[in-house]
């Protein structure tokens, strides 16, 4: 059902020196499933993470946040089948124990663990499944583990999502390797979306947050997944330096740029990815909001036909339905819109110009583009220089099925 | 498939002395079918109206709200099939035609007539047809209207909407009836909802757009209905004097009070008839929040739980997938919200108390809440003294089905 997007191909995903991984079956949903993934980086690696602003965000989110703070990490451990959130003490206890069970093995402090799971809310974690399946995982690190744990961390998703980039810098090769998974919903109110992504590059660790930010604002956050939403969103770059590249420490350079350029290519991939997958999802849309004050607008105006469930079944029955549209411009918000000033694109098919009703639009034209697997809808709003693009997807029956017998 | 709603009882709609109606067929989306309708006021008569706020506004709302301000009203020319919205110039002086036609026909001046239209934006309003509907609108207008008035103004309305209540004001019999259009979507972004008001009472013209607004707020303002997103929504609060109470004249009399309750009434009941005649819907939710700080803040918790489509998809399910409230709680941006004082509830069943899984709560119990056609989600925020409630309804295949195929 995905729209335009293939399994990633094994041979084509590149190990990142410093990086292992590994996945192992605890059954915590489905028995015999692959549900927990181990990452493992090399000392002197460094990372840095976004995650879910969500209030209630789950116990591992909490747990990894504390974690990060408190020391270096060593050690990712993701499950899926099982979010750990809503889950009060007993699953912030059951985090912290699986952390420990890692590092114990591992021979790393506790507090070097990052803690990870996506799956349902409200059911506490099998702890002990967890713990029973870590020697298996541990038994078989591998620099080559990317293929396995992309499949490792998937819960609704139709496809894996994994990609590798490289990059000289310097004259020296350095490869980003990604992993993201994510049912790419309407609007994740859930445990969605998770991204894994690691780099050998020489990096000073100071620069890799807001590395990481910047990218994530062109990506990740830029996905109808108000990405900071969910309880167990989160997304982590790695990066452990054995490229053996100069050392990348002033983010104005050019080495910088190449670097962020790269780590972006990977998160737009794994981004659009989740996307493409969306539940259920038929059509793959870009949102481009040009002319606008500021970026915010932008978004505000971007997100408000992205959320519309009007939009997106619409879209879905490739209706060229763009009143839908024009009504989502219209109540998104913005102080002192002058519509006189609005056009609106399907393609490069004008279907409002300066406000009103392009003359030269006819239903045909506004058919053809609909009847796209992908489609742009452009909306210039004549007021500033701003531009911003958000990708979704359409809504359709199976939207309602998938989330509908989630649980069952 | 409307959630406990029957058809009004065509008997039990009171007519309101000063106040007739008649349908006529203009044809205008599917021939043959009552899609004008025509209300008259007696002279003498008052009336107030909340429109939408969409910046994309139809151009019969920016009609009507300019001749609201340059005259008394004395008729609303109503018609379905054809929200004349996204129109532009052409769609403003189709409006003015219109009205032009009725004040011609009524012997009134084209500013004493407030037009409105619901049906598909992005289409011209064939004048002409509903210039020809008008004569025999004229000949066949009634005290008795009401009925065919609720069925002429539906669009993807399964069960019309009217109700009247009665009650005595210094002791005089004092009527008020209403009729409602809604689809009663998710969240609609279109020509969704039309509601007109009548009472006989004898109220201040200055009181009349006061009592509206405050009616608003605990009816058509809150239901899963952005009420002010649309661009073709409104509501008209009409007051013919003809009821021979004394004069309203007084915002803090007891007199203002009853009459206010009796619209609240006949508001609350037609709101809550478009959510439960919401496309697709097979449940009626009313979604409580207590205890906030303010109302803004309960509304905003409400609204996060009452448009998210997975809260929406598990009650269609009947699953208590109570974490996806939960979620909502948490993403719904209030500041400082302590989690520790949070308690949901499923009916009277306890989810979750004081931030953590309620101790006593079982599957079973949740599920035997979610059986219900009609549940109520509450939530209790412990910082404040504040309540609101919305309603809602669930989120369907045939809600996709509806909204996929709306113009074909």
């Amino acid at each position: 059902m995905a729209v335009n997007l293939s399994p990633p191909d094994k041979h084509a995903l590149l190990p990142v020196a410093g990086i292992r991984l590994a996945v192992a079956s605890a059954g915590i949903k489905t028995p015999g499933r692959k549900d927990v993934v181990l990452i493992e980086m090399a000392e002197g690696s460094h990372c840095a993470a976004v995650y879910t602003r969500n209030a209630f965000c789950a116990a591992p989110v909490i747990v990894a946040r504390e974690h990060q703070q408190q020391a270096t990490p060593r050690f990712l451990l993701v499950n899926s089948g099982n979010a750990n959130a809503g889950t009060g003490d007993q699953g912030l206890a059951a985090a912290r124990q699986c952390c420990g069970a890692v590092a114990t093995h591992g021979h790393v402090l506790p507090q070097q663990v990052l803690p990870f799971s996506t799956g349902v809310i409200g059911q506490q974690l099998p702890v002990a499944k967890i713990e029973q399946a870590l020697p298996s995982a541990f038994d078989n690190l591998s620099a080559d583990g990317w293929f396995d744990a992309a499949y490792g961390i998937m819960t609704t998703d139709t496809v894996a999502k994994a990609t590798s980039e490289h990059v000289l810098i310097d004259g020296r090769e350095v490869t980003v390797t990604g992993i993201s998974k994510g049912a790419g919903m309407i609007r994740p109110d859930m445990a969605t979306m998770l991204a894994y992504i690691a780099t050998d590059a020489a990096i000073a660790p100071e620069l890799l947050q807001p590395l990481l930010n910047d990218v994530m604002n062109e990506s990740f956050n830029r996905i109808s997944v108000d990405g900071d939403t969910s309880t167990n969103d989160a997304c982590v770059l790695m990066a452990t330096g054995q490229a053996a590249n100069t050392l990348i420490d002033n983010s104005h350079s050019a080495q910088y740029q190449q670097l962020a350029d790269a780590v972006a290519k990977v998160c737009r991939y794994l981004a659009q990815a989740i996307v493409r997958d969306g539940e259920g999802a038929t059509k793959f849309i870009s949102i481009v909001v040009e002319q606008g004050k500021t970026s915010d607008e932008c978004c505000q105006v971007a997100y408000t036909i992205a959320h519309s469930p009007l939009v997106k079944t619409a879209l879905f029955a490739s209706d060229p339905n763009w009143g839908r549209i024009l009504a989502c411009v219209g109540r998104s918000g913005l102080v002192e819109l002058d519509l006189s000033k609005i056009s609106i694109f399907l393609d490069d098919v004008c279907v409002i110009e300066a406000g009103q009703p392009a003359l030269d639009y006819t239903e045909d034209k506004g058919q053809q583009v609909m009847n796209n697997a992908e489609i742009s809808i452009r909306v210039l709003l004549g007021r500033g220089a701003a531009s911003e693009t958000v990708w979704t997807c359409d809504f359709s029956y199976d939207y309602v099925k998938i989330n509908a017998e989630y649980r069952t």
